[in-house]
């Protein structure tokens, strides 16, 4: 049981947080417009689990990436991009598959993204992801790599390992039935994995692919039913609802100028979880998650300049 | 045995030419440089047996396609480039997969291509490719859809029945290791298809891919050995060499002016299927292909604003 009052205690080690999954170029058209206009497009570094590793070096903490890219030129400039974000690179991994890629064109409509599923996938657990795991305090992951194998095999290794040696385990459980190979039953699938993790922070949008519509409060007691043991749900402009089973919180967004919603979640995600490697109560590293979001949100991209989470603090006055 | 000085006797049917394979979308970079350089790209209509479909119907003969897109904005945006070049898109089926893409990015050192095969190869065989086959006089395909299943059966199909109603077939075996299923024995496949078919126009690269390296006459020698009935082999600026088994023809290029060689392989296959069906004899057809290519190497881009074959004929004196 997490205490909503309390740190969350966590072992010493050499690092602080280590995600594992998707490192993927996210193909976005220059222009707005239909199938027929605008044929200009721009690649991106994404992938929520290394923005989140890039994220929360910049807030002051420790990280490090496990993810699986092609031998390719896509592979090359998303490790390049990696390295001067200042990261440690020797946890992407290099398979015979082509970089995966997500194209989004788009559209006054709402645009959907289209998936190229190849590299990532590809992630094996080897020794080095064991001794990154095992040094680091906290492992996060999404949905990504547990829609495909082998990548969902190392992800089961690693939540095995991880719960060994007392890791914290944050899950995305951002479902989506595009990225799951068809024919699979992926909501099964996802809804297994959530007793065997610590924090979940679903959209609004993941809650209703899972378990399909709901109030909020509904949504955070299904994920409780299934075994979770702190649910935080982001509602956008409603800020969050969080719940560890015996008392629910609600949170109002800490927002004040929204330029571009890309990337929130996963500066939420940041926010806290440098909160938490801090030591801060869980209620304070909630705070600092919001705060991290309300500033994501003023500046466009999936991955922004943050500060260090102590300017943060002083200018959400936390 | 085709005779080098006849015309190819074709059946009398209501379309000329039908095109079974990939139509995609290429991705290519607006500047050269690395990976770390220049993120932007412009997307354009790709897959060879498409733009032969087009090139053909420019050249003045009845062409028809059938592929298979995506349900996405990349697969709408190839229907309607079919539909701006004037083409009956009905044999383009929508099917569960993301749109196929090469991702190339332009560089000084060799550029390698990132395939993403995704909708491609999900083309099916129906009532509707069957009319639109027997109803055809030519029939194309390259090494792409028969790279993956189940277009590859569709393909293996589209022969038997090509060969039931009289059609020629024509193959384009650009073999390339990325584009096979990992694991999978692609030459062997390959050499199986070849006594299959009528028209082979291999590439040196493509023969090398498949035999080792050899001289022309070497490479062209084991396409007959393995069955093959007529062997075209484009040598770039030393123009072709073609044989039927008995004799062996060496035609010089008619390029004058190289700006651009993307597509020039295509565009040879297009004079020379329209060569044929307008009843040359295959030497003339062979010249007709060889003035086509030549006209597009002084344009850029994979399809250009190819005259009628009458006014390439008269352009290059045949």
């Amino acid at each position: 049981m997490f205490n909503l009052s309390q740190a969350i205690p966590l072992e010493d080690r050499a690092n602080d947080l280590i995600t594992v999954g998707e490192l993927l170029v996210d193909m976005i058209s220059n222009d707005y417009g239909g199938a027929s206009e605008g044929g200009g497009y721009t690649r991106y570094f994404g992938g929520s689990p290394s923005n989140i590793s890039i994220n929360v070096k910049k807030l002051g903490i420790r990280s490090q990436v496990a993810s699986a890219v092609g031998r390719d030129s896509l592979g090359t400039f998303l490790v390049n991009e990696l390295q001067s974000a200042g990261m440690n690179t020797s946890g992407v991994q290099r398979v015979d598959e082509s970089t995966s890629m997500v194209v989004i064109t788009k559209s006054k409509e709402t645009p959907v993204p289209i998936f190229y599923r190849g590299a990532d996938s590809g992630l094996v657990y080897n020794d080095f992801v064991e001794q990154a795991l095992i040094q680091s305090k906290i492992v996060h992951f999404s949905c990504w790599p547990i829609s495909r194998v082998p990548s969902r095999d190392t992800v089961e290794r690693v939540i095995e390992v991880a719960r060994e040696h007392k890791l914290l385990i944050g899950f995305d459980p951002n479902y989506h039935p595009l990225i799951w190979q068809k024919g699979e039953d992926g909501v099964s699938y996802v809804k297994s994995i959530i007793p065997k993790v610590d924090i979940l922070k679903p959209s609004e949008d993941d809650a209703e692919r899972l378990f399909g519509p709901g109030t909020p409060a509904e949504q955070v007691g299904r994920f409780l039913e299934l075994g979770a043991k702190l649910v935080i749900m982001t509602l956008g402009k409603d800020g969050a609802l969080v719940s560890n089973g015996r008392e629910t919180l609600a949170f109002d967004t800490k927002a004040t100028r929204i330029e571009d919603t890309t990337g929130a979640g996963d500066a939420f995600w940041s926010g806290f979880y440098a909160g938490v490697v801090k030591g801060y109560p869980l209620k304070e590293a909630l705070e600092l998650g919001l705060a991290v979001s309300a500033y994501k949100l003023k500046f466009t991209g999936a991955v922004v300049n943050l500060p260090t989470l102590e300017v943060i603090k002083q200018q959400y006055n936390l």
